[in-house]
């Protein structure tokens, strides 16, 4: 059993829980019958728990429970949550990776808390200064890896750079057959623009691609995040919050005045009826449940957040992601990848 | 002939020149025909353009044409511009708001150059540092006014409370019968998140709004942009750039995606007969020549920059810009709003 993916599932983080996280992994359960290598540990009220998992009559050879008494509520500041959450399920399930054999945590719950009580319980890997939150996000071909999305207000080039190796170890783990290339976030293409911090990251990055672990395609503008061109897309937390939230609501906006025009008359109610599976396909190709969860990078283990309003079909999408890192060995491509750049900042 | 609107046209800026900036006043004619407060003072190759106004038939009572001998390309960069463009239709059309009675400029050509000799020979109003790039976003109700789309990288508290009250004056000269609503664009919406620069300049604001000019919303996230709620949203020229192409590459990665939808199966083409009206309201709802027109504010007389690779309809759309910009007294607002944060900074 040495090749067993272990996941610690915090089943009391996020709306509905814990009955779209059990249901989740009984989506995963269903999808992967034919295969034998993963197990859950699953942390929360277990009375709560053994209910749910009766609904969906999911097998004991796949789970344990570690009943824990508390849940780290959404109101929770990371401060307070060090010293009040020791008993919850998100902390547990967190400090399974160092007192038990867990090899991931995911989580829907509180993010602040969250972020912070990985970063203390798991540490941050020696040669990294700042962890990151990465992202997945649709474009042209398949998907990208955006980061940092959030975690990190400034950055400077070395926290860049780091963004950039862990990202390309991400895009890897997740993506074997592809390669990963890398591109900063900037308002022009030509090597002059933008802020000094990041020309000075171009500089390193050019020079980093020549382990040819990653292709380094220098600036990018917003319109190209979805083209395909590139997938690891790099940049400040700040910039990649605000960039982040900005296409949320764009393809809202964009798909709310679609409905509304398919709507607006009797004849274009009528289409629908034709057009209905070739919609269907497009609502389902840009689907946010199949992007749910983010990453942090940085950690000497791995941490997923789920979105906490997400229902158990995007529960289920992060599972698999926490799976797909393990599989394709995110951790040991990390440390390869920042092996690179050492000495050189 | 008091109240009449002057409007300076560079007719050879951006693709197509004349031929599209030319057709761009006709079509302005031709949706005025019930006006005759405005004026055009025209600048380019006069044999060129007057080819192009046979065309059209305009009637010489609007216009004036200058001669200018040269054009700014694409290529030529803001200080060799100042030097080698002096004859240029573009630095004339500038020129004509100090030694002619335009009110306004318009120009389809080099973004940088325009910005750099605007910004010399127009001057900055003495109290704005910065001047800034602003542009209409459509929303849920009508339509945002958001700055600062590029001009300047790096901005601090003083130059995000200039934006406001400068950007608050734009939506109040082009939309008189509503207010402007003031938000900062940020990572979160509590007064606690994002960046020093922008907690100073939250209590600034706030401070500022007492005087009634606008109203303050706060903080403001990406996806609240589109929302309607806050119609004059500040940011850095970094983060604004990011967030305006990232708002375009979706919008465009969406609208391709249902495209491809659409017209994957016979059924789904079908239906396109009978949605074919909605469809197309829908595109025309979002039509990117719509918005097409940036503003730089904070120079003592305003200039608008078209898109260069739009076409008439663009243009078109940019020369009711200016007119709005004059007839909504833009420049007296901007002088009355900057004078409540007189001491302030």
């Amino acid at each position: 059993m040495d090749n067993q993916i272990i996941i610690a599932i915090d089943a009391m983080g996020g709306e509905n829980a814990p009955s779209k996280n059990i249901e989740g992994i009984s989506i995963f359960l269903k999808r992967n019958r034919n295969k034998k290598d993963f197990f859950f540990n699953i942390y929360g009220d277990e009375t709560l728990i053994i209910k749910e998992i009766k609904k969906y009559k999911i097998t004991t050879n796949f789970y344990k429970i570690f009943h824990c008494s508390t849940v780290v509520s959404d109101e929770e500041t990371p401060l307070t949550a060090i010293k009040n959450s020791k008993d919850s399920s998100m902390w547990n399930s967190i400090n399974s990776q160092t007192i038990f054999n867990s090899n991931i945590t995911l989580s829907a719950g509180n993010t602040g808390v969250l972020f912070v009580v990985s970063r203390m319980l798991l540490k941050t890997i020696n040669s990294v200064s700042k962890p990151a939150l990465a992202g997945l996000w649709p474009n042209k071909k398949n998907m990208n890896v955006v980061l940092d999305l959030g975690a990190n207000v400034e950055c400077d080039e070395n926290n860049l750079v780091d963004f950039s190796e862990m990202g390309a170890a991400l895009y890897k783990a997740l993506f074997p057959q592809d390669s990963p290339k890398v591109a900063l976030l900037n308002i022009g293409s030509e090597q002059i623009k933008g802020t000094e911090t990041l020309k000075k990251a171009y500089v390193k990055l050019k020079d980093l691609s020549k382990y040819g672990h990653f292709q380094f395609d220098g600036f990018i503008e917003g319109n190209k995040i979805t083209s395909g061109e590139s997938n690891v897309i790099i940049t400040d937390g700040f910039t990649g919050n605000v960039a982040l939230k900005t296409a949320e609501g764009t393809a809202k906006f964009v798909t709310d005045s679609l409905k509304y025009s398919l709507t607006s008359t009797l004849a274009a109610k009528f289409s629908i009826l034709f057009s209905y599976f070739a919609l269907k396909k497009f609502k389902a190709r840009l689907d946010p449940r199949k992007f749910n969860g983010a990453i942090f990078l940085g950690l000497k283990g791995p941490v997923v957040k789920s979105h906490g309003a997400t229902d158990a079909l995007g529960f289920y999408y992060s599972i698999d992601l926490c799976y797909r890192i393990i599989k394709g060995d995110l951790m040991s491509k990390i440390k390869n990848n920042l092996s690179h750049g050492n000495g050189k900042k």
